[in-house]
């Protein structure tokens, strides 16, 4: 039995792959996730990946399928290479910046959208957070001003309606896997990092790392100190230098924070971490529906077409 | 033959081992280097080591052969854990501080000197760089001020002749290590780090970390985005994450630089890296012998014993 869709929504990862059927009234259809993230394919398995999560799938109408793909496939060691767009820029034009592999089975015709990038001093580079951030204008209209992204590499960003005015990339989740990993810190983040004490220490580090985000090249020593002088355990350090690295992000972006609540986009369990040091910041968080976003922002980026 | 001592100095750091000997006069008689370092060593190894670098060694006094050790070698997973004196503390106390293990030739007699740690909130811990501060203190009497031991975990100290007041650590050149070949920089690191363009990124960077310390999350993925937009080189990626960390290092303790040079001990070529961005914040540093400041630090502790 064949899934009949209008056309195919496709958010690929480094990590993995998510696929929404949008049928011929806007509705999802079905969905469906691979494994298959860009990290661990090689070029020529591109196509491969993609025919496998669309067997079965049967376009409404006459002509080939559409698939539009945002994410890592597009970059330089993915699919095939997308451009970027220059912030300034507005996000409608996503889909006229698109790249367009061919498949051996042509009744399939994907389409990668580009990224953005910045340059002038500033440079920068994100790849499928466009696609979020315009989704999270389709799903806000008229909304204007930071919007956080945390992750591996978080992204901060000002929008204005569909319009990004400038981006930067702080890589706080990464600086966490490598430290907790390869540096002299693991000594003291070995055990139980998810007891009861990595709430306070998540807070603890949270405050050092707001009050003093010029600081972190020093107080990243003091998880390994506090192990070893004051009986620090684990779970207490995994959370302070998750609390630091998070209240340093924040810390350096806050003369960006206006007024209003700050979108959250990212995991449930991540912005709810930022939303709590955004409130010690004063500030106030919004987690959002990261899925829902990305998927109006294809939708958005199809709608928008030349 | 046999070298006649009066005592034998030894700095046994976590990745190699060096000792002096000291005669009836005060002069060194002899060198020796072994890289048999606390890191590559079980416990149960520590005495092997030390016999083997003092073979043919013979004191000039009947009774035990005297050897005084600083450093990792006195560390929790070192030979012999030694305790941390407390800063604010006089280092003229380290002796009497001093662990002593048992050899199993009781005609040598070892003594560990103790680290120094920092509580009440701002903890702290430094094993090695003591020694090499009373040596600082030995050799400039009446210096009072800041003093920078660039490595791959940085000290700022503050000394009042032979009392620290208190101090910080920057793990500046471990970041730079975990970074290199863990994160996702790596991919802008590979090839020939040391080319013509490496000191022109240095210079970029630290003038970025310098102006702007508490933005290094963000700044670092500039590395990534400068090599993917702007096409630099691996040496000027390179430059510029030294340069960068360098300079938040430098501009997170400009508060602490007086009018005065800052002592700079550490390797000839990082003491060089640390004065270049010193004096690009409108400050001197002045790179000092580290060995013949750490030896002096070894013959400040012994003749300072109650």
């Amino acid at each position: 039995m064949s899934e009949i869709v209008d056309w195919v929504a496709v958010d690929w990862g480094t990590s993995n792959l998510r696929a929404w059927g949008i049928g011929p009234n806007g509705a999802v259809t079905f969905k469906k996730t691979s494994p298959k993230g860009m990290g661990k394919l090689a070029r020529e398995e591109f196509p491969a990946a993609l025919d496998e999560l669309l067997d079965n799938v049967a376009p409404a109408r006459s002509g080939p399928l559409d698939v539009l793909i945002c994410g890592m496939a597009g970059a330089r060691q993915g699919w095939l290479e997308a451009p970027y767009l220059e912030a300034p820029t507005d996000l409608r034009g996503l889909l006229d910046g698109a790249v367009r592999p061919t498949m051996p089975d042509p009744r399939i015709a994907p389409a990668i959208l580009p990224g953005v990038c910045q340059k002038a001093g500033a440079d920068n580079v994100m790849r499928g957070e466009e696609t979020q951030l315009l989704g999270l204008a389709a799903l806000t209209p008229g909304f204007s001003g930071v919007v956080c992204m945390p992750g591996t590499h978080s992204k901060w960003a000002q929008l204005s309606g569909t319009r990004i005015e400038q981006f930067s990339t702080a890589m706080t989740g990464e600086m966490f896997e490598v430290l907790r990993t390869h540096s002299v810190l693991r000594h003291s983040l070995t055990g139980d990092l998810d007891g009861p004490g990595r709430a306070e220490g998540f807070a603890a580090g949270a405050a050092a790392g707001l009050d003093h985000p010029e600081q972190l090249l020093g107080t990243l020593f003091q998880v390994r100190a506090g192990s070893l002088l004051s009986g620090r355990q684990p779970d207490w350090c995994a959370g302070y230098l998750s609390g630091l690295l998070v209240g340093t992000e924040i810390g350096s972006n806050r003369h960006l924070i206006g007024d209003q609540p700050v979108p959250l986009i990212g995991s449930p369990a991540l912005s709810a971490l930022y939303a709590q040091v955004l409130a010690m910041a004063g500030a106030r968080g919004e987690p959002m529906d990261a899925t829902a976003i990305v998927l109006a922002g294809l939708k958005a980026a199809r709608s928008f077409a030349a």
